[in-house]
């Protein structure tokens, strides 16, 4: 559906990006990090989401001849548009598996390029994956509040504006089974799912002819939006008067839908309404303004709905709306690099990096991640990232790398994946973290620290930062 | 940038669609609403955008080939899907013009076209209007604490995914100047600003040296970050080097930018030294996690600060991120159509319609927009929409009709306005809205009523359909 050149971008990496050619710094190596520093829904996870997204277009970013004759009339450089024209990313990517469970502070992904590519990617690349991460996060609260019952994605409409295209594919990563959004499906391979809206119904003179209309011409494919006018009055008859009639014709009516009113109460209503009339088949799905929370609500009242159709809360990321991920240099022209700050928690951290899974000698998670330099191959002890005092070690633990190379010299390493295989190893991801870090109120920390060499480099950084200035 | 298809939709609207085909409805014109039913910000105004963006994307709304092979394996009915090959929209519309000041439960706009075209553009006209109004609304706000000050969209990598898109673009309607997105400004004729990042400086070993290339290479943009390493003690006195610098070559260093720390302690250390350094031109640009209200208590103070820049909140439309903005069918075959609901806030209203705003005999506003059926001319009195003991009267009193044409057979009736008129007729309208409007806190409200004629046929179908179900 898009078309992404290299002017997806902020202007100051094309200001930057000028200033680096013009010195000879398009051919230094740099590397950035991806990272965040709050996890969204004060919730105790994030899901990473986007990465094959990402790919997909980095290996196609370049500016178009429009692209290259707007900044012209901007007033950049002949000879740096000149250098534009054959720009094309040619780095390296090392990322954390898309669908992984991912925490704060660690580095998510690491971009290897020369300057001007990894300046020229910031933009897109975060906002590609703020959005999916945030998204496939919330995505993955509903689903655990939903247990086994059906979720499906109906927020086109609310979404803020084509955000809805990865809104509905990050959704079936964290856990939603279809979307209403077609092209979303047609693009994501997602099933896409939609009856009937209220419009339907009043379009007719007589609800029960709307009703008996749609199940000819979609005998498969029937759910019924019953509270145009009364749920229990005129709807829900008028649906089993339907739903006897496609049985006695040999099919069956697929399910019954609620969009207003006390759903636990109504959905118990027609449960035993359905059931009477031997109609024990047909689905009750819900909606209108879900979240986790109302839906772990409708659950513990034992509403006996088997669908849900989630909306604007799912895909704008309510209430959060955005995850705070930043792109930060480690590493540039054979140096490490810092950002110094007044508040510790926003130093970032030097060095090509690798980050690693502690597990204990069975192989489960000991809850930890620790970040180490890229060449480190074991980690017995981390420290606390920001309170060097605080440690914790690891004994007849294992540690799996988490970063691996997904792009070298600008082409992804494999092939593309299913968002169905992303899905299930994300599934498998999160099902290796105990309860505790999944339930919503004050969940438990999960730790992340910094290896010890990791640890003495940045504070050599920091201390040649602070003496030159004091 | 985009390529928006008419499978830009959810399926509902296509599955509604092959009924109304199969049963010979495409041929019936029906009438629907747009409109909205809570302020967003619980602000006393919206601001109406996504007009030009959807008249653009409906005069070149079908199905592709690969849409419709895609919907054929879907198991839609061949003969419909050949009556889609010819799809366009050759509808009506009756709108607010863009950047208006609108207000809830009145229609915003009107479609009056075919059964299925009419249902086919639903998706797509909710997710383009609804999210330009949530982001021109907080746009708005934003300038009116801003004041004179210029102010700058940074949120591109917050955004969600390319909503970014037509955040920028909404953002400038609301009152921005500039903003960073490099595609939106050349795609919307919007000024595009942005000079350097962190990660500039760190990429050098001294941050006097990435100053200095930077102001070579952009002699006449440029504005230095300062807060790298140290704000005051290393970015400021070298920001002042290289001004001075720049002055001695009859050059001007345009600005400094601060992007952490006490924005209006640091603005106005920094304004005293540049000023005493004979810098006094030198603008003061601020920026992280600004909003209205941080905007309002940085002016409070007299933080001396020229620009703000401003992103997540602003581009995401923080804290609300979505505006309620809904679609219901009004008149169908013939007959007006209603949508009952316990909730009498959600009554729908029938018939096609014209919305006047009252005006006193000196042409000022009276503070009520009444609805009316679209044949009336002329309103004396008004009805509360959904308590009807409650009526307002006007005497001496102009009405201007706020829908008029702008799209007839589903071509334009009136050439694409630039974003510049768009902005400045914004402008110009709010200006007519005194200070209790525009304020953050309990903002007085605005009245809404509907016409006595408007009243009787509503109440007359409302009778109609209860007393069917009782």
């Amino acid at each position: 559906m898009h078309q992404f050149t290299a002017t997806y971008t902020d202007l100051y990496q094309i200001n930057m990006a000028q200033v680096y050619f013009q010195q000879g710094k398009h051919k230094h190596t740099a590397v950035f990090d991806y990272f965040f520093r709050k996890l969204p829904f004060e919730g105790g996870y994030a899901i990473f989401a986007g990465l094959e997204t990402l790919l997909g277009i980095l290996e196609n970013f370049q500016f178009s001849d429009e692209d290259l004759g707007f900044l012209k009339d901007q007033g950049l450089d002949s000879e740096f548009l000149d250098y534009l024209k054959d720009f094309k990313f040619e780095g390296n990517l090392f990322s954390t598996k898309e669908g992984d469970i991912v925490f704060p502070t660690r580095p998510v992904l690491q971009v290897e390029a020369n300057m001007v590519e990894a300046q020229l990617v910031e933009t897109i690349l975060l906002n590609l994956l703020n959005f999916q991460t945030l998204i496939a996060t919330k995505a993955s609260r509903i689903r655990k509040s939903a247990g086994k019952e059906m979720l499906i994605d109906f927020g086109m409409r609310r979404a803020q504006s084509s955000g809805a295209y990865h809104a509905s594919r990050a959704a079936f990563i964290g856990g939603f089974e279809a979307t209403s959004n077609v092209v979303a499906g047609k693009d994501f391979n997602i099933p896409i799912s939609g009856t009937m809206a209220h419009s339907f119904v009043q379009s007719y003179d007589e609800e029960l002819t709307a009703f008996r209309d749609f199940a000819e011409s979609h005998p498969k494919n029937t759910i019924l939006l019953i509270d145009t006018y009364d749920t229990l009055k005129s709807g829900l008859p008028n649906a089993i008067t339907v739903g006897e009639e496609m049985k006695s014709r040999g099919e069956e009516l697929k399910g019954v839908r609620l969009d207003s009113g006390d759903l636990s109460y109504l959905a118990r209503k027609c449960r035993n309404a359905l059931d009477e009339a031997g109609l024990q088949d047909v689905k009750i799905a819900a909606s209108n303004q879900l979240d986790e929370y109302v839906i772990r609500s409708l659950k513990e009242q034992k509403g006996p709905i088997d669908v849900f159709g989630v909306g604007t809360n799912l895909v704008i990321g309510d209430p959060d709306a955005a995850l705070d991920g930043v792109y930060k240099l480690a590493f540039a022209n054979g140096k490490p690099r810092i950002k110094l700050s007044e508040n510790l928690a926003k130093l970032t951290m030097p060095h090509k990096k690798q980050v690693y899974r502690i597990r204990n000698s069975k192989g489960e998670l000991a809850g930890a991640d620790a970040v180490t330099l890229r060449d480190e191959t074991e980690v017995h002890r981390m420290n606390h990232p920001f309170e060097p005092s605080k440690t914790l070690s690891f004994t007849g633990c294992s540690a799996e790398p988490l970063l691996s190379s997904v792009m070298k010299n600008g082409k992804r390493t494999y092939p593309p994946k299913s968002l169905e295989d992303i899905k299930a190893f994300s599934r498998k991801r999160l099902s290796e973290f105990s309860e505790e870090f999944q339930r919503f109120e004050n969940p438990h920390i999960y730790k992340i620290g910094i290896s010890d060499q990791l640890l003495e480099e940045r504070e050599k950084l920091r201390d040649h930062y602070k003496n030159k200035n004091s």
